[in-house]
């Protein structure tokens, strides 16, 4: 089942399970929740601006052996734009040289006759040069067709300097001039891009004898990164730039390593702690605008992910006191979760709730899905024990005894070293990362049911680079330094050999048109999940 | 030739006479002109503001029977808009139920799961039916596109307040939801249009008596001459706004008995004299923004007007002070426009040059361009009689009288009681008119030669109704009152009866799909020139 499905069911609202929230009646208390949005918003950034100019104007040249088919050919350097005089039909691409979030101005100067009508400009932003390539008219994908970028303006006075009113996320604008009038062209000029982040410097390069497509990809990762840092850790600045648990819990690993910026991490905690569902449980996502309200989505990994988020926040940033205020938020996804193991001792997910893990079609999460849980119990029982919370730290060390005997006997094959997912006893990627993440696999166990599945040919590879990064961390926890490092070297290193200036949603070196959505175009293609070979090559331990 | 092969082709500056402009060395000091300018932006009028709730909901109905083959039909009243879940393809055309030109604004409300994407939104404003039924990317016309009135715009946060930053022309406004997002809708609601305008109220109206069909005749020349009173009479609010001297000088005579604004026709007065070409001849129109500007093109017959329109000026506003700062002006194209009379004595407008009349092919202007100049000279004359300008006044009666024979000697056929004009001896309504207003013609022998015409099937008959409006004239002028009101009826009633809110740029009962551009898309549907029945009731003696 895939996101988009999602979109078009009845939310897990529906599913939500009856039982108080909390033992504390002010924990779930309206005062409560509006005083942690309040503090969300204390916490909002101020961004930083950088002026960005164009480096050229490019084209772009179909060739197969490209990611999405396309890449671009430089046509003139950009200064050249300004002496060209354009017409009904004439336009240029303009190449950035690098990917920008944020704003996009610029001038427009007529010249002949007199301006004796409206001129009429389209513009085009794109992540990537297939974007630039092709028609959006042409658009087939399931999410609404208003993500891509493209705008028609109309100025009735020339000669206009235009600020673009709305964020982009882009390295190439397609400038089309669609209607001047017979009498005169106009000029283009002035274009300037106002990039936006509340990243600061990265505080932590790499050692200088780090190998050269390893620095490549933590640059990468850098700029994804950056530009997802907005006033919360968007997920993708292009689409659909709301902040998600999973998303911002890698981010967070991210940044902890490179900008340290804690404030936003902390902003986010109390964003998804202030929007629970009535019964507590946290949404996947938040929406920050007209004002922050949770997303309409609820996910099973995520809200238990949750924990681990507090977690690694109150151990980078030092702060137990936000460990202790935020606690009963991360008991409370305990508290839900627990339910939902079934009598026979196995994590099962509601019947119509989405359990995320990967982009894949066809994966069977359950094998997965208990191994997040007990993971996740893991990350609460060292917050129980932080914070004082000796009853639950108890508590949650019996579940996870408990829920490891039992996956052992589910899921654990020890004729073939792997274990399995569901009644068809599918092996997958997924299933050894969290198996080995979850500690229920020994770390020696783990390292052979991780190189079990990648040898496997039949085994259920990942979808996307969310599930990437779990399975290199499952491989960096078993000792599998070497194969995690050749891991991101093909993986990430393949989008940034395929051309990546920031680390995409989706990649599937096998299927390069690969989209969860129906139609590339609407990928996100600088995606915060795809950012953490900048954690992995410094507290990762890959380097 | 009409105006669409001018704007291709090179402007008549270039054929700009050589000789100084004014006796006096102080009458084209730039100093001069800059006072003039300074003197327009003085008089530039505060719009009043009139705030218009739409009407209903309607939908083109294909109806051969209708002007441009479309009818309105109702759907809802336009309050059930609000009611109305729109998503991707969904919308609504509004009526307002009136002309507007002005500004537009509207709400847009999410419902459902959550607002998790961009939202596009397509408003198409139209001052006709046609303009609702048909998409303009099938616009073929010769002028620019742009200004055919579509805008897309994206939302990033809903619910939002859209106020549409440019000022349109509209009775209509479709509305297209482009795209939503598969979990949730919008609700349009909130629509208002801000109605733009520098009349007042009418000072005038019709006596109590006056037949039905000329009080509805009367009350869309007021709508249409309201909405071009703008911050200069605009020849047309959709397209091309722009203020030109054969424009302005019929809606200046329909403004003086009706909104009496003379410090408005005050202010266009200035702006073309403060805008002349090098050598003093007027532009047939100039621009206001970015700043006041001379338009890039020049008609001889509109430069010969401008002594009409600022006698006309003087006697209504009783503004003896204007009529004698600007005499130097109206001068000026006198002095201009005699050296194109040739060594016959005809005037000869030079090769290349702009001579208007009416939007006519095939017209032949010859004998109605000299009959512009002689009718010129007379207001030219009456003017120099007025501030004292004797010897100009004498010598504009020597060249009346000389030009006056010189066309009955050309162009008067005896026989037939008709003036022609050209090699091919053309019978034409346009010919007619201005003989009879030159006064070349005496009023009986100008009653016959217009009578004639109308008879003559194959005599060239108007095109549209700035041309009109000087046939009726020249028949009051020669007491055929009944005929007059008779054409006014039929002429103008035919546009009432089709339904015209606003009396339209072209108009040919025979041809309604005409279009001197290509594409009746582009006609202006609200148009200065067509608005003097209110005029031609009231002063004119019409009634």
């Amino acid at each position: 089942m895939n996101r988009r499905q999602f979109l078009h069911t009845a939310s897990l609202a529906a599913l939500a399970p009856t039982i108080a929230w909390g033992a504390n009646p002010a924990e779930n208390h309206p005062e409560q929740l509006a005083r942690w949005l309040r503090v969300a918003e204390k916490l909002k950034p101020k961004l930083n601006e950088t002026t960005v100019t164009p480096l050229k104007v490019v084209k772009p040249v179909a060739d197969g052996a490209q990611f999405l088919r396309w890449r671009m050919e430089t046509v003139a350097p950009a200064a050249k734009l300004g002496e060209w005089l354009l017409r009904d039909g004439d336009g240029a691409i303009i190449d950035f040289g690098g990917y920008v979030t944020g704003h996009f101005r610029f001038t427009v100067t007529p010249e002949g006759q007199g301006v004796d009508s409206p001129t009429r400009i389209k513009l085009t932003f794109g992540e990537v040069p297939a974007e630039m390539a092709g028609s959006f008219a042409d658009y087939k994908g399931g999410l609404s067709r208003a993500w891509l970028q493209e705008e028609v303006i109309t100025l009735d006075v020339l000669p206009a300097t235009i600020q673009m009113p709305r964020r982009y996320a882009f390295r190439y604008v397609k400038m089309e001039v669609l209607a001047t009038s017979p009498v005169f062209s106009v000029r283009l000029g002035g274009l300037r891009a106002t990039a936006l982040t509340s990243a600061g410097p990265n505080k932590s390069p790499l050692p200088g004898g780090a190998p050269e497509l390893l620095r490549r990809i933590d640059e990468v990762s850098l700029r994804t990164l950056r530009n997802c840092m907005q006033t919360v850790f968007e997920d993708g600045p292009k689409r659909d730039r709301r902040l998600w648990i999973g998303d911002v819990r890698l981010q967070a690993l991210a940044n902890y390593d490179t900008f340290q910026n804690y404030d936003l991490v902390k902003r986010c905690l109390y964003l998804f702690a202030g929007l629970p569902r009535e019964d507590g449980f946290v949404p996947a996502c938040v929406f920050e605008q007209p004002k922050p309200a949770r997303g309409h989505v609820y996910i099973i990994d995520y809200a238990a992910l949750y924990a681990a988020l507090l977690l690694d926040y109150a151990r980078a940033a030092h702060d137990w006191k936000t460990a202790r205020e935020l606690w009963p938020v991360a008991r409370r996804q305990m508290e839900i979760l627990s339910q939902y193991v079934d009598k026979n001792g196995v994590f099962s997910a509601p019947a119509g709730s989405w359990v995320f893990i990967d982009w894949k079609d066809g994966l069977d999460r359950t094998a997965a899905m208990h191994g997040v849980f007990v993971y996740s119990l893991r990350q609460a029982q060292a917050l129980a024990q932080a914070v004082g919370a000796d009853r639950e730290a108890a508590e949650y060390g019996k579940r996870i005894a408990e829920l490891t005997a039992v996956a052992r006997a589910q899921f654990l094959d020890s004729t073939r070293g792997v274990f399995t997912s569901g009644p068809q006893k599918q092996v997958s990627w997924a299933t050894q990362a969290w198996m080995a993440l979850a500690e229920i696999a020994s770390p020696t166990e783990g390292a052979a049911a991780l190189r079990a599945a990648q040898n496997l040919p039949d085994a259920v590879r990942p979808g996307g680079p969310y599930l990437y990064h779990y399975f290199v961390a499952a491989m960096l926890k078993c000792g599998l330094k070497t194969e995690a490092r050749e891991l991101v070297q093909s993986y990430w290193g393949g989008m940034v050999n395929a051309g990546a200036d920031t680390f995409w949603e989706v990649y599937d070196p096998k299927n390069p048109m690969l989209s969860p959505y129906g139609d590339p175009m609407v990928n996100s293609y600088c995606h915060a999940w795809s950012c953490t070979p900048a954690y992995l090559l410094r507290s990762g331990g890959l380097l």
